[in-house]
């Protein structure tokens, strides 16, 4: 017990009477409530600190202060070490941005004091951050460096493994899902492509894009409000919003700018608006959020409790956002989505959720994480009173699973109509093509109709899980379609992605600060419809054979070290995933049958080959 | 003389000593030093003001709070009014953001002070901005009313007549610059888009994007790092260097999204950096420097005078960013390069350098204003030390006059690296699609290889702003290919275009608040090579009459009233158009003849039809 805790203890009435034993016990983590293998656990000492009228405050300050999740920091500051995984999870930054505003140039601060070095905060020859001893930042004819200050920011990029190296990777519409490098003859299987249905290479939607292109040409020409707007743009946002059941929606360049354009405007309209943000928010929902200029609090990736007790913080009459995600796409957890409406609804709140990586994966239509909750009452057209129904404000992308570009909002027609009216990011900027804007809307009502990409994926998903954990590698567990296998080193994960495509013409990229927290990096495989036997037993063979030339971790050696997000941790059952067997249409008769005969070949793989499924592609391609 | 003035006089020596004749001398404005039409002149009274060491302060930061240009805003303080046309010009304001950065919430205000109203500042029931008195924003539950706030901004909107309507333009290809409205058979004419050029329909831009889609599908389906980085994405930066020659280039989801985040990147990193804006900027650089959180100064249009002012007030050894534009595209202003090269120099900045509205439009090939101010040397390959050369960060569209989408910055290797590493708004986003990526790529190629495309632009710029003269039509005067003619009220504006479309069949868009300021509302008309004879017949009698109809002001009538940014003032002359009669190939013997026969269909009527050179389109097509 150090000095913190003993200082702590002089200060708290609370911690002045709990033993060390009491307090070790109050370590350990709670069990996730919600299904969130990303660090969703909290410790029982962080929840009572939460509660305290002391702590509480600290903790909401500091965590915006690190970025980190107030609990963690919370263990931190009262010296305790908490055992939970959350602790090692930091949240991965943002570059760009200071804490503060573009603001006018006191320029007497200049003129008042020209004896005086300046920036005052900052000595005339200062160097570059440590990362490049040499690197002075003025010349010798006194100006600033600028080469200098490039190099020496590149340099630590490179010092801290985190440059990027971008692999040229040309991906086949005829031969999907393999791709061409940078010469045209060699070849490479991608598995770890966004478009997860192969949408970017269906026949209806590429017939749509020809002829769309042959009739109204390569660009759109202006921005929405001057000659950019036309009947795809009308059809497109017409199609969006009966897939998500709303009265409106409005496309942007991107779902990034959809994000930030968003959230921005509303953060910085509304009245003293206060955004409850998730931990592991996506970049541009960050972004948008920093801004808006408006007060945010960050609430532990899927905790409902630790997001109401902020709610439950703030006077009832202020206008409050919580922004969140249905899947959090570098580890695969789902968002608590209908817990967050209840508590949406109890504390006068408005619900923004980024269904970006979900929608034409989930759902009887492919509406998302949010249709797909109600299952049923989607399939038959009912969508009132849903899930999806309650979400004020839905975000997504026609650039992954729709395999086009672009991204959207949708909601009431009110809503749409302001931030139409008011956001920046989508008055002054050129809008998307003729052609794109068809083609995803081709993908769209594709999707909506016909369900198998999205099934055959899941089925796919089952498979490659199934048989990395028989091969003992490392998978962050998680209900959803992606499958990512846990390294924790930078230098590591790169090497294995390396090695990957260079010896086995396997191409999954290798996940690295500020993508994930440092610590966490990791390799991120995206199973796709087209994901045949054939490659899926070329992947985990390659992955095994990787994991032992390296030395990496596998999950036991993880469980031995007490388990990490979600690896190898004792008593955490994996997910369930969110595509039930009765979803997918598993024969169950067929299921108990195979899973007694135990079959050498696996489960899933014995059942794909039974039930013919593993056709690869779409009926239609 | 008010009391201000009295007030001021009081403090002031200069003021005390000041008689009122000198006062009335000095408050007349200067000339504009470059070509700045849209208001870039400048009280004598305000030069003074500016080297004022009480003043200067004062207004820099007054400047920056009401976003004018902060000149205009001293002629208010000394109470004395200034007739330059500046006064009347107040800057667009730009839509969400305030004046701070998002920040957390110190929930000890709510705590604490329970029984105090929340928020302080904000009333619970206050009426939202007063616009529609009824519009309570707490709803009878307590909760706050996001509906009735939503209708209240949008009731603003209505109110102040900045509402937009979008019209349903949808441009056939085969039928440039035709297009057919919401209804399939109806035909209007676009003389608005941006495609400046008509390479949205270019043959051989098409084919290209054909085969590329055939080949590599609808999506790049991953963001760059990750499965999204592809040879139509190295070819395209190599490209768009060698247009610039530049180290190297890189290729965003917009020129929005590209000005934004190099300026936000850069601003935040460079430590202490002052960025130095043109007034007239566009949305997305305000944006950038707003979301960088450093410093900025704001200088006035084109006024080199004032920018060395403010880059004279910083200490060598800081850096500073210049950001400015080459066409400002609602005025068809041109910025002074050159000499904004020659200050940066002098005061160790770096040129930041949007040629949006002026690639592929501007220098042998293409490449910009900056390459057409070394017209001979870059048609000769020789870029090193031309202006062009000496601009730090290029950025530019492919979404305008390359007839595709996205955006782009060139500049030195380092400088485009750590903007690729750094960048969140490149980082966390989709890829462009390769077909899009391969047809911006042909049509900068194609357009530095054949330069007729811009040739004929700009005589059909020069033939309907002289028709427009001839008719006595307000054309704001600049020297580029942009034809904006004032209107100077949002409502008319509207009515104006409205009856264009309607009444005509003519699609001019008209430009309102926040695009332009609220009294410079204008229709902005962008010629074609498509827009042959019959076009622009069609156009200047249909203008004319409208101007009748509406009863708006004739060029005499500004002029009469001692004319407004340009129009109608009186020892302004028009200045030259940037493309020179000789690099337009027109035969001096040939328009002296035409000119002394003074013919009834105009000069550049005639000189086209004389000289064969109204084909419409280029050659390829």
């Amino acid at each position: 017990m150090d000095a913190v805790l003993r200082q702590s203890k002089a200060m708290c009435p609370f911690l002045k009477k709990a033993s060390p034993a009491t307090l070790r016990a109050l370590s350990t983590s709670t069990r996730p409530q919600t299904s969130s293998p990303c660090g969703g656990t909290i410790s029982k000492l962080q929840l009572l600190g939460q509660r305290c009228p002391v702590m509480g405050k600290a903790l909401a300050i500091q965590s915006a202060r690190v970025g980190r999740t107030p609990m963690a920091g919370a263990a931190t500051m009262s010296g305790i070490r908490s055992y939970s995984s959350q602790t090692k999870q930091g949240r991965a930054k943002i570059h760009t941005s200071r804490s503060h505003e573009a603001r006018p140039v006191d320029t007497s601060v200049f003129n008042a004091r020209e004896s005086v070095q300046f920036p005052p905060s900052v000595p005339v020859n200062r160097k570059a951050n440590a990362a490049t001893p040499s690197a002075k930042l003025s010349s010798s004819d006194g100006k600033f460096d600028y080469n200098g200050f490039y190099d020496a920011e590149l340099d630590k990029k490179h010092k801290d493994k985190s440059y990027r190296y971008f692999n040229n990777i040309n991906r086949l519409a005829k031969e999907f899902p393999q791709a061409h490098g940078a010469s045209r003859e060699d070849r490479v299987t991608v598995w770890c492509s966004n478009d997860y249905l192969g949408m970017g290479r269906n026949p209806q939607v590429l017939q749509q894009m020809h002829e769309t292109l042959e009739e109204y040409g390569a660009g759109a020409g202006g921005t929405r409000n001057i000659s950019g707007h036309n009947k795809h743009a009308v059809e497109l946002e017409g199609t969006i919003a009966k897939l998500h059941a709303k009265e409106a929606a409005l496309v942007f360049s991107s779902c990034y700018v959809a994000n930030d354009a968003t959230l921005a405007t509303l953060g910085s309209k509304l009245p003293e608006c206060v955004i409850l943000s998730d931990s592991l928010n996506h970049a541009s929902m960050i972004q948008g959020i920093r801004h808006s200029g408006t007060k945010k609090m960050v609430f532990k990736h899927n905790d409902l409790e630790d997001l109401e007790a902020k709610l439950a913080s703030l006077p009832l009459h202020v206008p409050k956002i919580i922004a969140f995600e249905s899947v959090y796409s570098m580890c695969g957890s789902i968002g608590p989505i209908e817990g967050i409406c209840d508590l949406a609804d109890k504390y006068g709140a408005i619900t923004f959720l980024d269904e970006v990586h979900a929608v034409g994966m989930y759902g009887p239509k492919g509406a998302g994480v949010a249709e797909h909750l109600d299952f049923e009452a989607h399939k038959q057209g009912r969508p009132e009173g849903t899930i999806m129904d309650r979400i004020d404000i839905i975000t997504g992308t026609l650039g992954k699973a729709y395999g086009c570009v672009g991204g959207y909002i949708a909601g009431s027609a009110k809503l749409v109509d302001m931030i139409r009216s008011l956001a920046p990011g989508f008055i002054f900027t050129t809008s998307l093509p003729p052609a794109t804007m068809a083609g995803a809307r081709a993908a769209i009502e594709y999707q909506m109709e016909y369900n198998n990409d999205r099934r055959l994926q899941q089925l796919h998903t089952r498979a490659v899980k199934e048989a990395f954990d028989a091969k003992d590698i490392p998978v962050i567990p998680n209900p959803s379609h992606i499958v990512p296998l846990l390294v924790g080193n930078a230098e590591l994960a790169k090497q294995a992605s390396d090695m990957l495509l260079n010896d086995y013409q396997i191409y999954v990229q290798s996940i690295n600060y500020p993508t994930v927290p440092v610590g966490q990096e990791r390799l991120r495989i995206t199973p796709t419809p087209g994901h045949t036997k054939k490659y899926r037993d070329e992947l985990v063979a390659a992955v095994d054979q990787i994991w032992t030339k390296l030395g990496l971790k596998r999950t036991s050696q993880w469980a031995a070290e007490g388990g990490f997000i979600g690896v190898g941790e004792s008593g955490v059952n994996a997910p369930e995933p969110l595509w039930t067997d009765e979803q997918l249409g598993i024969d169950q008769k067929l299921a108990k049958e195979i899973k007694e005969s135990k079959p050498a070949n696996g489960f899933m793989e014995t059942l794909l080959e039974r039930e013919n499924l593993d056709r690869g592609v779409s009926a239609t391609a």
